[in-house]
């Protein structure tokens, strides 16, 4: 049942002891938006833990400085950013699918698992909506709250670049940084720093970029073997996703990444009218108008052949 | 002498025909900052002309679109955005020097040659103080004031992510989202839209990146040769300024770019407490704390080497 923020702080005042899980392959967003929540609840006297089905990397541990997980048995389990169970992680999927009382969400793709589906498809952020939820909650939002906010408000939107960027975007981040955000060392981290690997990295994929579809798309498509020659590995290839679409002309930008398994995740980003979501859907996969993503099979050919054919339909489409 | 923004707001408003200038090699705060008060002195009915010392680009044809230059003999000459005479060009220069009366400009920088002059080195850019200067004189943010405006907060601040990014500038950034800035086109057209010339001289510029001072400065150098092999030319290079810096641990980030003439522009990006402009000034250039710039002579090495040279006395007095 689809439940609007009123009722989602009721649900979350009503618990005393909250487990609060994020997506799997965390980013910026689920885990900004998980620990604001948990140190809002915990200073109304709640026992809370966060989870997450994969190990959380060493940038987002200023999130958890503050914040020691509780020990206790949950009353309520709330996801927050997880459109669909599958996200969880194949353990956590196997523990929580089906025990989700309550999900906070901005995915329009999301599956609607929960018993409680609190969603704004509408805002760029899941930390967006918790920035409203708080205010409904009357939680103080402390300067570690408020960064964590802005992370998940400047990951999920490029650092307010993306198209799902809005003026309440802008207003959110504006407020929380007035609140003490760390918004300078948050941007440096997730935006204006570069391993030496990424950077070896990220010019062996721009070098082998090619281009289809009269140039409207361009494919980077990241393999194990750019993993040994740049010394860098799949950790690091999420600030990839955007380098296609930056070329002029181009509608679709594909960043491909081979799997050790062979197979090969694709991100999508698009442009204009063009929906990520729905080309992703087609091969199995889901996300936002503006970024999704599926998984390919087959060889490299293969794999990016089957991609180009459905972008090819949407861009038809037109 | 240094007048606060109520006496720049009499100023303007006592004057008729008013002659507003921006710096040469024209960037987005310089005009954004220059045409946003063009429109808003002439909603007060005042003959108003924005001119420039070189051609404008045409990515800023939008803060045109509504504004013609009036004919006049100017009352008032005002310089925007412009911390040095010399940077209104030669031509400009020889015609305006020691005629401008009123300068409204951020940079610390500032060699204080007007006569009137409105100085706010903690904007992070003129179009900020505009924006404030605009309170004052009571005119409307219309949303194509609110673009203006907005592309000189954004390209002035690395879109946000510099040091010089502050609270305030957040807080006005939203305020004109609020008002109707363009703002994803505004972001798409400067951060996130490469030619692919550009792209093509992006990876001949990082390919060729060196390390210096225990990697502590990473360094670029567009050759003229780079242009002729991508294709790109020098309108292209200003956004090559911000990559080196980006490497981690690096605290100088150093963009250079050979000139038809031989000689050298040097753009500095630095991190924390490192000053860029007294690294630049030492070198006959400057500019503000975080982004400096100077001109180099000699053959490539030896303008890296007086760089260099100076960039190493600077961390060693950390």
């Amino acid at each position: 049942m689809l439940v609007d923020l009123q009722e989602t702080a009721r649900i979350l005042e009503s618990s005393d002891n909250i487990l609060l899980l994020t997506h799997s392959h965390p980013d910026g967003d689920t885990l900004g938006s998980a620990t604001a929540l948990a140190y809002a609840l915990k200073a109304k006297g709640k026992k809370v833990a966060v989870k997450c089905g994969d190990p959380i990397p060493k940038d987002f541990d200023f999130m958890f400085k503050e914040l020691e997980n509780d020990e206790f048995e949950p009353e309520l389990i709330a996801a927050i950013d997880v459109a669909d169970t599958k996200l969880l992680g194949r353990e956590f999927e196997g523990i929580y699918a089906g025990k989700i009382d309550l999900c906070i969400d901005h995915h329009g793709s999301n599956i609607l698992y929960a018993e409680k589906i609190c969603l704004e498809p509408s805002s760029a952020s899941a930390a967006e909506i918790i920035y409203s939820l708080l205010g409904i909650m009357g939680t103080e939002i402390t300067p570690v709250i408020a960064s964590c906010l802005f992370t998940g408000v400047v990951t999920d939107t490029g650092c307010l670049r993306f198209s799902n960027t809005t003026q309440r975007t802008f207003e959110v981040a504006a407020k929380l940084a007035a609140l003490g955000a760390d918004t300078y060392n948050i941007i440096q981290v997730f935006f204006e720093t570069k391993t030496k690997t990424y950077a070896a990295l990220e010019r062996l994929a721009l070098e082998g970029m090619r281009f289809y579809l009269d140039d409207r798309c361009a494919l980077i498509c990241v393999t194990q073997d750019m993993y040994r020659q740049s010394g860098s590995n799949e950790s690091e290839t999420d600030r990839l996703a955007n380098l296609p679409r930056q070329i002029e002309g181009v509608l679709v930008g594909v960043s491909m990444r081979e799997l050790k398994d062979g197979s090969f995740k694709a991100s999508l980003r698009t442009h204009g009218d063009i929906n990520a979501s729905e080309i992703c859907k087609r091969l199995g996969g889901g996300g936002h108008a503006g970024a999704a993503g599926c998984t390919l099979y087959g060889n490299k050919q293969q794999a990016i052949n089957s991609l180009i054919k459905e972008i090819a339909a949407e861009l038809d489409a037109l």
